[in-house]
């Protein structure tokens, strides 16, 4: 199962480092704990929807820009699922299709 | 502030809606109680990531559709606050912009 939380992690994650900024600089600026910041990067807590709104606003991202990055690695995700349940389904005789949406 | 629950709640209720499915069909799809899923969609409640999933899955609807939409309101409320703050600014003097941005 894909989770939302584990790939909303790696989006903050990646605009943090973009910005090279530190765990410990956006965690100030968010008003939140590193410790939390930290799991919430890693997928390991949910963030709630006002601490995320924090998270953006420190980022300065929109969080729309956030989710945006967050629903294309899902529609990945998403795909590459779909292709592993076709070669399940047709044992291997489509190699081509899931090779390319992978 | 825009949270992110309010907008996914009106988004998982739209694609219930969308199908004229109820409340109590939904909630039993996905294993979820109906008093939760009420909540989830009233944007009272954050779903975790899991259940998110199975809501979903019970939906019928790709979660990455989901967020796409909720990415799409959440830009569109986020272009309103700016709208507002640049009316607050200007003191007016651009009414056209804000007319056709809201």
């Amino acid at each position: 199962m894909v989770l939302l939380r584990r790939l909303l992690g790696d989006e903050l994650r990646r605009q943090r480092l973009h910005q090279s900024r530190t765990l410990r600089e956006v965690s100030a600026a968010a008003r939140v704990s590193l410790g939390y910041l930290s799991e919430v990067e890693r997928g390991q807590k949910e963030a709630s929807s006002e601490l995320l709104s924090s998270i953006c606003t420190a980022l300065e991202v929109p969080m729309s820009v956030v989710l945006r990055g967050v629903s294309d690695e899902l529609a990945l995700a998403e795909l590459a699922q779909s292709s592993t349940t076709i070669t399940s389904v047709s044992s291997g005789s489509l190699p081509d299709v899931v090779a390319s949406a992978a």
